[in-house]
């Protein structure tokens, strides 16, 4: 008989940001595999479930011991931080079924508040305009892709949301992403940068563009760029949703 | 006393999807206000607690009174569907507490599993790459505006995700979306369609480029455009994470 596989985004970190969707999904497996940093974030849940911790850049291996478990019989859980869908485990999933011509296994994927969502909301609401998503990592995407993507995002004017900005050796993409976004945007462009969003450790910061090349960014960082309507108030980070004028403010103000 | 404001993400729909944080911040409160289909979806939590629902397009007054109510030492929450960071009431309240010149009132955003979450896991996992959110709206926009993001974005190779596709008297901007679409892609990229996602009525299409503009859509769809790299295969609609080489699939497949 075989198993099934539920791909279950966790979201950020903090337990009460796991819908319960994604807690039913976990108590309702015989395995759960992940990298081991989000399964310290979940420590609490099905707490009798066996565990397989894998590290990091093991994804690959991961998914295919996944796919080998419910190949098998078992019903398994694969989970990613934040969205599963986002940057996350699910497309690799559907890839590695497609390569190794699997069709028997049940997939589903369970969606988690993202990165992007997570760090929005501490920040205040910067992505009320439509925005835009972008990884940093040059890893698996050439470099020259990601930043004339990023150049065309910015001139597009969507508030941009940057996954990933910086490795510990990886520091030339944020570089040259910060040079971009200088050529297009007002110095004093809102910036939000988020580390260890809904984590221990969390901090939020508010700076504008022309501090963002010298900003402490990581690869648990989530960085927002707003776009030229973007303003800052009392500590909050916000993109109005239209226009003013349209609101109507003062006629419906009482 | 000044009261709080909590803006509430209640994610898609499906009570399952609803975090513990948002439920537990609806529990605290002395008040919920929310647009009246939104509040249905709630109907079971915090049973007790007055609600004012108001209808739609009242997003001004709704958030005014809000703002009243917790001037007034009230605890308040207002509910958006989704996440209230993206499109939702979130922005709004920041831009009126400003208009208003009101600095004392405690606020928080609850994030949620947004629309494009929702619908990215019921499709299978098309937003592995860089994607942007666009809302084909022009209530609040100027239509050439959100045309001109639209084509910049798919040069870009941005998969895309548009929200609020079409109203019931507002069909141009889509009709003249989809133009912009078949300049840019080839007429087999997969799109996906979700109506009512983790709602009564749910429904998920997954067609091609060329059925876009005769596809039955509305303001509860959702509809995803996939890039030059985003394939079917089984029902699912995927793009992978970078490029496949990349993942050695080969040397790591057993």
């Amino acid at each position: 008989m075989t198993g099934t596989l539920k791909v279950i985004g966790i979201g950020p970190g903090a337990a009460e940001l796991i819908t319960p969707a994604a807690q039913r999904a976990l108590e309702s497996v015989d395995v759960i595999i992940g990298y081991k940093t989000y399964l310290r974030l979940i420590d609490h849940l099905a707490p009798d479930t066996p565990r397989q911790a894998t590290g990091m850049r093991q994804e690959v291996p991961r998914v295919n011991q996944a796919v080998e478990l419910a190949r098998a019989g078992q019903r398994v859980a694969l989970v990613s931080s934040g969205d599963a869908g986002v940057y996350g485990m699910a497309g690799l999933v559907f890839e590695v079924l497609r390569e190794r011509g699997e069709n028997g296994i049940g997939v589903e994927v369970v969606p988690g508040v993202s990165a992007l969502n997570a760090a929005a909301s501490l920040l205040g609401a910067p992505l009320m305009m439509d925005f835009a998503a972008i990884s940093l990592s040059d890893q698996l995407v050439p470099r020259d892709e990601i930043l004339r993507r990023l150049e065309l995002a910015v001139q597009a004017g969507f508030v941009l949301a940057l996954y990933n900005p910086k490795g510990k050796k990886r520091t030339e993409p944020f570089e040259r992403a910060c040079e971009i976004l200088a050529r297009h945007l007002p110095p004093e462009t809102p910036v939000g940068i988020v580390r260890d969003a809904y984590r221990t450790g969390q901090s939020i910061e508010l700076i504008t563009l022309t501090g963002l090349p010298a900003a402490e960014v990581n690869m648990v960082t989530t960085v927002i760029v707003g776009n030229r309507h973007t303003f800052a108030h009392h500590g909050k980070m916000v993109t109005p949703r239209g226009y003013a004028n349209k609101y109507e403010l003062d006629q419906t103000d009482e």
